[in-house]
């Protein structure tokens, strides 16, 4: 299942505030949090992350650069890799300043496939 | 100058097509391209990226989690690393699928002050 998956890559990445699995339309399926990390805010991020995903498959698309697979966002205060799955579901793995952003994009790009076949 | 700035990063990077400095309203400053990629493709490609930037330093501001530093978007055959010089300006270089994109990302987070320097 989805659910020990993604515990396993939220645990296993230092830094790593929280992890969910997102539909591009916005409706999150699963979603695992560290303790004192709120979950709305893990949430809020998503949505809004999930109209630049829509946005970004549409531009992918509209320049025949092939489907889209990986975002990887940098703000001051938040670094968010977003992973798609298929062209409707996406996993966002949210980090800290201080988080080790490489072992979750690589944990997130290891378990992929875990997640595709939990999905179907 | 930016000029020698950018040919630089375009030359040590590997697997880098192109390089282009553009404001966030869509409209280039200077470009560098590789022998054989044509100039529009990186054109085309940074217009369209500029709208996302602008839709991501939109969501970065209603969430509240800083400005916006660095987005990278991997597609099947293109990845784009666009790094914010200010909130005006921002550098995009793009690579083949067998690009190092590490290294492009390490060039580009080291000359942005001298281009944001160039750019005053």
């Amino acid at each position: 299942m989805f659910r020990d998956v993604l515990q396993n890559i939220l645990d296993q990445t230092p830094g790593a505030r929280s992890v969910i699995l997102m539909g591009c339309d916005g409706i999150a399926v699963d979603a695992h949090y560290r303790d004192a990390v709120p979950a709305e805010e893990t949430q809020g991020v998503a949505v809004e992350f999930a109209t630049v995903i829509k946005e970004l498959i549409h531009t992918a698309n509209l320049l025949s650069v092939g489907a889209l697979e990986e975002v990887t966002v940098k703000c001051d205060k938040l670094v968010i890799v977003l992973t798609m799955l298929n062209e409707d579901y996406f996993v966002a793995l949210l980090f800290d300043e201080s988080g080790n952003v490489g072992k979750g994009r690589y944990l997130l790009k290891r378990d992929a496939q875990a997640l595709r076949d939990a999905l179907d």
